[in-house]
């Protein structure tokens, strides 16, 4: 999905103005940015609020580093569905002599790294994906909840801070039946959207409208649409755009099935998460709030700054 | 730097009783893994631990995500010491066909990673890395100090759990003038000695060893022992084998004048860090004091667990 030309003015305002504010740093690529303590109180504050909205899941607490086999990457649908927000990592495996030319080929100005191998393993593209492997087999009666945060990457260059290529997502997963996947998923969404409300923010719930690639990506989408598998709770971060910052998904048996996963009643899983967006969470509270923090409503203060 | 073999069973019961003991989960790949809330809950412990240490600091900061522009690690000697560790990020930049392609290549059992393309990103390999950009100009008097905390990568595959490929680095970064550079070192090491000290370790001060790659990193590496530009800290976490958890560095002007930094007198800038390897840190517990944090001493159970 390319930047609304429209509101790149409005995009580039509210970056430099987190910039100046002190929350954020910027890189030399676009949706790469540093976070101050400034903007990690703020992240602190929400995710206090997400693990007190799941302090009732019983779920297993699972944390994983932003990188994950290629192997779990190539069992999901993402290589079809989002080509383009994939990161795949690649490394240098030669011997003295392929150092000696790599490092002429950067001294001469080439790209270097296209001389580099696949490693083996990609940026982990949403929370939930590294748990799946370890579902293989047959789930206990009434399924498994799981509790995960970390930082995912989607390769989509922005000038809007709220599209970071590098960002973290707080999810809630559930593998087991059909129906607790179904229920797991209308049971976060009022929740999601009461942690939004609370927070001083309007948010609405959407049939999702995810970026697919190409013509087949445009399938896939209706896919989506029609079976509407997936919502999002958006939020208005600029004049006339609403910005997802939640999002509650039915899978389906879109992992039970390649990772072999199993409910007690030996039927493929289905499964369904909700993702909080801890980064544009925080970007929609300062857009709504302001970046004066000090003078946010005090009831969003309470909940953020305990 | 290879696996020592005559260790392999070691590192392997260590790695499987962790799992075992529920503070790791395994993924495909070594060096790959899971956190739990077990392990975690001893990471926010030591943190906590090394916050304190630098409260006196008054150091800016901040938090990166796993990911920085490539540009910025062209800047260090990164490829010509370590080509072998890098994770260069790549992803696809083609059209509707191109996919077509790469799917079918992806069907047919090939390659497909190796048609992406570079991104101009990269894995971060060190946590203070991304902020070199930040400081060019000239620093102002007394230089500056930053706190940084963030997922690194190095891909260094092992059956070792102490050497994982994607790990967190705590660092406190002076850069200003070459005494106060060293004079930073000079503060750390002592810290960290007591740090690990406190915590039941019996550490040691070591120049340090690192894994320079090929004929030109031998010449580096000499370099790096005979100027001691870098001293571990060492604990015992197998039979024989101590292992860094800690590391304080002085890095003269190699970051100073590839990012152009300037001390407030206009010299090109000296800079020295100390960096946690919080991984580590909490393995080297584990290692040191059992795998039922139960029975821990009870002075390291109150400092890791308030």
């Amino acid at each position: 999905m390319p930047d609304n030309p429209e509101l790149a003015s409005e995009y580039s305002a509210f970056r430099d103005g987190l910039v100046d504010a002190d929350f954020l740093v910027r890189s030399d690529i676009d949706g790469l940015y540093g976070r101050t303590d400034k903007f990690e109180d703020i992240i602190e504050g929400i995710d206090r609020l997400v693990v007190e909205l799941g302090s009732d899941q019983n779920a297993k607490v699972l944390r994983f580093p932003p990188v994950m086999p290629t192997t779990v990457f190539e069992k999901t649908d993402y290589l079809a569905s989002f080509p383009d927000l994939t990161g795949s990592i690649h490394t240098f495996t030669g011997n003295d002599k392929a150092h000696a030319q790599l490092l002429q080929v950067h001294s001469d100005g080439g790209d270097w790294t296209d001389l580099l191998d696949p490693s083996g393993e990609m940026l982990i593209p949403a929370a939930c994906h590294p748990t799946y492997p370890l579902l293989t087999g047959t789930l206990p009666e009434g399924g498994r909840k799981l509790d995960v945060y970390g930082y995912c990457f989607r390769h989509e260059p922005s000038i809007d801070p709220t599209r970071m290529q590098a960002f973290r997502m707080h999810e809630y997963v559930y593998v087991g039946t059909p129906e607790g996947a179904l229920a797991h998923r209308e049971q976060w969404a009022p929740r999601g959207l009461k942690l939004l409300t609370d927070l001083g923010m309007t948010p609405e719930k959407v049939v999702a409208n995810d970026p697919f690639f190409g013509r087949a990506g445009r399938m896939l989408a209706v896919n989506q649409r029609d079976g509407e598998l997936k919502y999002e709770l958006v939020v208005q971060t600029y004049p006339g755009q609403m910005t997802a910052v939640v999002s509650v998904n039915y899978h389906e048996d879109h992992f039970g099935k390649p990772f072999n996963i199993k409910s007690a009643d030996g039927a493929v899983a289905h499964s369904s998460c909700v993702g909080f967006g801890m980064e544009r969470i925080a970007l929609a509270l300062l857009a709504t709030h302001g970046l004066d923090t000090a003078i946010w409503p005090e009831s969003v203060r309470e909940l953020i700054y305990p």
